[in-house]
């Protein structure tokens, strides 16, 4: 029986989790879940999975909730709450789903806390990646990755020598505009930009699925997850979301990790793991797939990239502002508040103008995005955008 | 310093081990090599590792390569010498590079020998396979394959639970008439199918893998290392060979091995295993590469693979009959005595007629060879062939 913490219950990666542990009722427990404002849904899990605390974002949710759950279940709300969920006592593993930089301060808690961690939220990685390694090093905790391409690399180098890794090639849908010209990307809707290929996620990622920023962060992911200097990270575009990442070792050996594009299976992998279990879903057929396409990204066309590399290699708080500035500029294109080209500029902008610091606490961490979120929208306010 | 014995060094593989041996002079010692009648290769090589023992096969060979090399190197002859460098006192690894079932004995003499082996002979596990892994078991040593197939498993499972292993995916080139029509393969000529698209091997390996014999062989050697039924290891077309092989596992994640298609990256893990060194050969690129395809492998076109397949399933003597019977087949086609459609004919007719042998001493396995070989040469002088 393997007992958790879900934060962010409500969100894609957090149903699908539970959708996960449903199959299985005898191996886990689930004692905490968080959501935001969804309390229908949050009402609905804690009906199935009866946990002992529920976390609400705000008073006016939580009293919502008070009267749709058993009055066994604890009800906490904010910031408080989510560090409460996840440094639940007996907690094991704590699934960190939360979108944004939200998610960091429960992250560092839950390592605190000696819990092993499930981390689909980008943030904890991107903006405080140097801390939360060393604290998980020092606390001897797993950091068990749980979106398709780190769970990919990670399962490559099960059973290697850290030393044998030469090169992590991430791989990249391209997302919907991958083969869109200059012209065409001035003018794409958040609706287009939402209509993603592959993957059926939430709204964010999507967009930045759309611009490769979400590669780009995925790139500073795997920089601190696996040690490996930005030199020896690639980015692939594989349009089929088949080889969901690759590495390659020393002697040129490659190793890749393929499946439907499905996120349960990293999910209940980052779940079972060392163990794997047999698993309801349709299996990969290549020869129904057929062929499989792989192209360098256009760095010109998508300059999130370059940005999210640009800001990785600087480091200190650099990555924490890249991501700050571009929540913002996908949130007002979401908005319709600026175009699609709009996004990476305001990016550059906020970058460019930020005194860097570098080995950063994590106050440093959160002075920093909140400083680029500030810097964002008085960029999108004062400067003529290009939409 | 690893020690090691080289049987069939003047061969494709062997010739391609001694190159990677040449890379790291200081990494490895040869002690015994040994060759059939390429006398001067076979010096060549003695001049430039020293090795204590070289064994060629038969008097006069032996008799040439005496005044070729230094006085201070034994020469010995024939199976004798085989098993002598086989069981090389101070080898640890045998390279087992042998064509044929003449593979076999010294397979067996090296394990009970306490050597690990790096196994490119096919026809040790085909025709010896239940033999040769329980006396590897027994002795404790490890079968390290050597062709890119197995390879590709073999590094796809470090690391992995054996229990979570639910298929094995070989890939096929599918050779040089994958896209041919039955009238086109009527006709073809021994000059056509030497012509392989990704590998330079072998003759007779070249004719295999033209009849997709070699991947039927390769599914009952599957069988035997990784201890998998035949329902569970599937063979797909790939006409690209740059994904040497797959696994998938019981939660449905899928582990590839990919590389360009060059033996000279499993030799040399073979050689290095469990360690891993830099190599100076040209690192795989999927965007260069573009495009991956894959297919069902066509049964009724290549029967060679279900002859395999039923031979596999029925176990004792019939899978060494099938190699056997094979050998012959592909040789009278090398010589022109009979047609490429001839082949399976042949290996149907002598795998029809033969009483099976459960459970086969190494004399059973030699003697059904034997028969087979006898077999095959009968029907193909008794009955009209259809070329």
């Amino acid at each position: 029986m393997k007992r958790l913490a879900i934060l962010g219950s409500t969100g894609s990666i957090g149903r699908q989790t539970i959708e996960i542990i449903s199959h299985y009722p005898d191996r886990f427990q689930v004692l905490a879940l968080t959501a935001g404002r969804n309390v229908h849904r949050l009402a609905e899990q804690a009906r199935q999975l009866k946990p002992e605390l529920v976390v609400v974002e705000n008073a006016d949710s939580a009293k919502e909730l008070r009267g749709m759950i058993s009055n066994s279940i604890e009800v906490m709300v904010g910031d408080e709450g989510l560090i409460a969920a996840a440094t639940h006592p007996q907690a094991e593993l704590v699934v960190v789903a939360v979108v944004g930089a939200r998610g960091i301060l429960p992250t560092l808690a839950a390592i605190d806390a000696d819990k092993d961690i499930g981390l689909a939220n980008k943030e904890s990685l991107v903006a405080a990646g140097e801390l939360v390694m060393a604290k998980a090093k020092e606390r001897q905790v797993r950091i068990l990755p749980i979106d398709s391409e780190h769970s990919a690399v990670f399962q490559c180098l099960q059973g290697q020598d850290p030393d044998h890794l030469a090169k992590i090639i991430l791989t990249a849908s391209g997302g919907p505009f991958r083969t869109y010209t200059n012209e065409q990307l001035e003018v794409v809707t958040p609706k287009e930009a939402l209509r993603h290929p592959n993957w059926d996620m939430g709204a964010k990622i999507t967009i930045d699925s759309a611009t490769l920023m979400n590669k780009g962060l995925e790139v500073i992911e795997a920089h601190w997850l696996f040690g490996l200097p930005y030199e020896q990270i690639q980015v692939l575009v594989h349009p089929q979301s088949i080889v969901h990442s690759l590495v390659e070792l020393v002697d040129g050996s490659v190793l890749a990790q393929l499946g439907p594009p499905d996120m349960r299976l990293p999910i209940q992998f980052a779940l079972t793991f060392p163990e794997r279990w047999p698993a309801p879903w349709p299996r990969l057929s290549l020869a129904d797939v057929g062929s499989l396409t792989f192209a360098e990204p256009n760095k010109e066309l998508f300059p999130c990239l370059s940005l999210a590399y640009a800001a990785g290699k600087e480091g200190g708080t650099m990555p924490a502002v890249l991501n700050a500035a571009n929540e913002e500029a996908v949130e007002a294109f979401l908005q319709e508040r600026i175009a699609f080209l709009d996004i990476p500029w305001v990016i550059g902008e906020v970058l460019e103008t930020h005194q860097n610091k570098e080995r950063p606490t994590i106050d440093d961490t959160l002075a920093a995005d909140r400083w680029a979120r500030r810097q964002a929208q008085h960029i999108m306010k004062q400067h003529p955008l290009k939409g």
